[in-house]
């Protein structure tokens, strides 16, 4: 299969990343960086690179070799970009989060599927050999019920300029429960809590609770203002519940064979019930991953679904459903903190 | 001084550690321990024990050398207990929660107030040297203005019979910051988020959000459920941030010199934004502490507190002060996740 | 059956832990304390207790209902002291060290024999849940060939005035090996190296390393100038390793299915090595472990060992291959770091 | 400054490494890449590179604008390529180990000094942040006098075809300390004990004992057996000590203020000395470290030391130093683990 040949917009924090993975991907073949600031570019591929470079977008359009795009731009401009490359009859990849409404998200879904092109989210985390791992063993009921999932993503962040702590972090949080959680187990609603004690005119420590499907809960704590990085997920389970800490250089994802178990009968008579609570406790096993990088998957499968024709793992609905709940958040922020229900959530256009 | 003479009233899960404590503290003289099951008194005691033991509770009342009793029952019956030492004219230490309801706590602070004895209630927490630390270092100005305070508490735990996970555990640290948070920082309302995914027919996994004064949040993560334990709280300030891990087995408090700032103009223009948010990234320092046990402590205190007819640090109010939280965040459950405002939290009859 | 009468001499540093075990095992019934220092003694049981103290070693011997003896004095005092115990038809607890000189030992072993009574030695370690797991890993074959044990024991410790860091720690590493080693894997020598850079007279630093039969290796760390606590062993093997830290509140034993492996006709062409070794990277379990105090588990075992006229656990024998070791690491130290053979490891008379 | 223009040959495991940071460093200029295996050099730079590659060493020694050499080959092929560079007159920055010999490794030595070019060993761990930070606290004399230096650097290591693990990985200790100890503390001796136990021909597993000038002691356990991966080293000292876990992902380094302190006449009466040790309490501080790349730092240590016609920090003299001890250690591992002098250590040639 002849390699994939794109082009790179934005050459900021992120696009660097991309850059290096779509020349290491034997997949994809990199032809061209743009960037409004040509200087940046030029940075981002270096002083030994055969890559061309451009501050003109146009000139990314105009390249007839070019067969698709990797967005990398601040959010406010993903609309204008993607929908330009996809009415081209581009490939594209977005960096998250997919646009700034649902609005948007969907004329983007919509371009994708009236173009015959492939629509991706750059949800990066969801190829790691960790959410991957955690997928496997979610879908596949080695945990049996999901009862509870707890997120907690906080360092020392860059405050930014135009979007909170939730847009900022929160889409990884998310974009990661979109891929682990199993079927009837969605997302009901969204409560979101937040401050700004530093006067940054934007919430910097913010909270998510969403009520799942079926009883069950999850939770993300996302904060620009901590002094230790923490990045840890439990996703609790019926059978096993599982430990995800992400910065631990040895043991990045632990599974617990404990738990607590109450019996059919016990929610019956009050007199019985510390009885039929049973408590397990048995073995913890670490699972032994692969060591690959997450955005070197990501460029793989962009170039394989646009290749195959089909619809890569966290597509344009995966963005939109990660936009659905940011936007949700928002409303519950504004409104104090009330839970803000997610209509629609299973709709058929997402699924 | 003499030694103050006690009995303990309930020698279940807690009881036993009391026993242990009055016995080892030069200030205090144990006389009795009664339990409605008398083989448990006993065994609290030991087989090579010259204390008294007892399963009548009129017993202790009547024992004219007791004059203080430490009540380590179930929440229930701390009303009735509790009031009836102190109308005898007995100090009374009371498990937490102090009482049931808000208006119980008050009669028992009338109560006391009225016979001229001191109401301690046991927050044991405030009293290991973690907590004293921390109190010291927000109340001297150390970590400048709190910004925000994040606890984590979780651990397979009891599932317990008559109260969910936010009563049972939520009290340690709602105790906590009432000892720690400065002036101009009193929680202002609660939001309670919870679940109940194993069908125990209570909250099992819950979340605290509280609005401090002053723009800050405080939130705090319960919950039963977990195969692995944490214990974290996390004070972040203006000047320093704070991260407490009891667990750690050698690095208890961790005091990080790093940190986000806005300069005072930042706000009012967006341009320049970006470049006056600025970041400290100094060094982190993790102070000495003692190894006392903080129940040792907590029974020094209620002697001294008995001895020199002074409130001691968790008095009544302290007791009444977490008590009114657990009662909002209940209402708040009820309500879906709506924002409780805690009126009255600053009234005079509660500092 | 009947508890076992014991007596405990000396109550110092830990001395309360004997009487404090021996007082909550219902095998047991402490009859005596004594200690040179009377006040000791009585603070040692407290103020509360029924037990008997005295400050006259001769009255324990005289006290006709005591059956057995546990001696925690200084290990110069052992010969005699336990000496007079044996003879006297009592069955003896010992301290680590069992003696100061591996003949002195034997003269221990020799009179329990003659006496017909039960002589042990408090080899704490061995009976905490984690070497009582990795010994049955290691007898039983799942870790395959032992190739190598590391362990570090340092912290900041009390320097002794009379024995150095060697023989006041490393006897526990040695008690640990001396259960833990299969057979045929027996220490045959010792290499010890040592530095005492704060001029107390004595090692302060040490390092042991021990040949083991069949090409495996033993090595440990002992230190009292570290400030940081570190307890840790690892025990290579050819199927599984297996990696014990103490200090973790929360996952004390680690099991690795991973290693190095070497296929039969790797040694005998070089061009072929690097294609015949390969890696197993395979998951981590960490067993479950109980949560018993290791020192109840001591006190049953001597009183069962008396009851049952058998032999415990860590008996003379077991006390005399550590004594053995410490003697030789004595000599090499003095040697400058020669390896001092173990001759007589196994003869019969320690087997 | 014009960038000094290099060539790298060898572009195996470490190779690659030097090839991005000298593209990344302003101060170099990359011209070619040379490996026997051209495809592997070709890989090296990758598909889109505009460096030059070759699989002909005589076509580096040809090209007249090569101004320095970076050799990143097997130890054994070190002199003869490294020895064709100087004697052309080009700066040779040599990867760890400088030479297999002391002999060949003091031929370079006097080559470079002949031919007035840099020779540079790259020692990598000598530039981290982390050995910066520690330098600076040793020679400063923050942390007193040095007591003992404690290193373990174990994992599932490549199980080398011509050399033991001590050849492998104790290189980076000795290189570390080489830096670190301060005048008045070098290594005086070496005595190294190993095992085969997996029958792969060499050392596996290695322990390095090396008593200081002034009583202090250095240790350090390799080891390529280990399923967990471990790298700290401990720095005591009089007034502090140091901890360096280089696996942290956020606290590399910690200070603690914690030691055991001996009064000038406590050596004289033996009586009087338990009183006369004391004990500091105090706090520990991790120092904030830099994030550079180590490598970056070192081939820009190279330009820099190569433009300036000075000795680079780790020059030949240094990689020297470590290849006596290595040739030392594998003498004591022949003798049984019998101790080698170091004789020579302080000569003029070396300092």
């Amino acid at each position: 299969m002849e390699p994939l040949r794109v082009a790179v917009v934005g050459a900021g924090y992120w696009g660097p990343n991309l850059i290096r993975n779509f020349q290491s991907c034997p997949d994809t073949d990199l032809r061209l960086v743009c960037d409004a600031d040509r200087s940046r570019a030029e940075r981002a591929v270096g002083r030994y690179s055969t890559v061309r470079v451009t501050d003109a977008f146009d000139e990314v359009l105009a390249d007839g070799a070019v067969e698709a795009v990797a967005i990398a731009t601040p959010a406010r401009t993903h609309l204008d970009l993607a929908m330009a490359c996809l009415e081209s009859g581009r490939h594209v990849l977005v960096e998250k989060p997919l646009a700034t409404t649902v609005a948007d998200g969907r004329k983007l879904i919509d371009a994708a599927a009236e173009h015959g092109v492939a629509l991706m989210c750059d949800h990066t985390y969801c190829y790691t050999p960790a959410v991957r791992k955690i997928r496997e063993l979610t879908l596949s009921g080695a945990l049996g019920d999901i009862q509870y999932v707890d997120s907690v993503r906080i360092n020392l962040g860059l405050v930014q300029r135009d979007i909170d702590v939730l847009w900022d972090l929160a889409p990884h949080d998310l974009s990661i429960l979109d891929v682990i959680l199993p079927p009837g187990r969605e997302p009901l609603a969204v409560a979101a809590h937040g401050a700004d004690p530093i006067g940054a005119g934007r919430t910097c420590v913010g909270y998510l609770t969403l009520p799942l499907r079926g009883g069950a809960i999850a939770h993300a704590h996302v904060n620009w203002l901590s002094p230790t990085k923490i990045r840890t997920m439990i996703v609790g389970g019926s059978e096993r519940t599982l430990v995800w800490d992400d910065l631990s250089p040895t043991q990045r994802i632990s599974v617990y064979d404990r738990g607590v178990d109450l019996r059919e009968d016990a929610v019956s008579g009050d007199q019985r019930h510390q009885a039929l609570v049973s408590y397990r406790m048995g073995d913890m096993t670490a699972p032994a991953l692969g060591e690959g990088e997450a955005l070197r998957e990501v460029v793989g499968e962009f170039a394989a679904a646009a290749r195959e024709g089909r619809r890569p793992l966290t597509d344009g609905h995966a963005g939109l459903r990660v936009l659905r709940i940011l936007e949700a958040a928002s409303e519950s922020l504004r409104l104090g903190g009330a839970t803000v229900p997610l209509n629609g959530w299973l709709d058929g256009a997402d699924h």
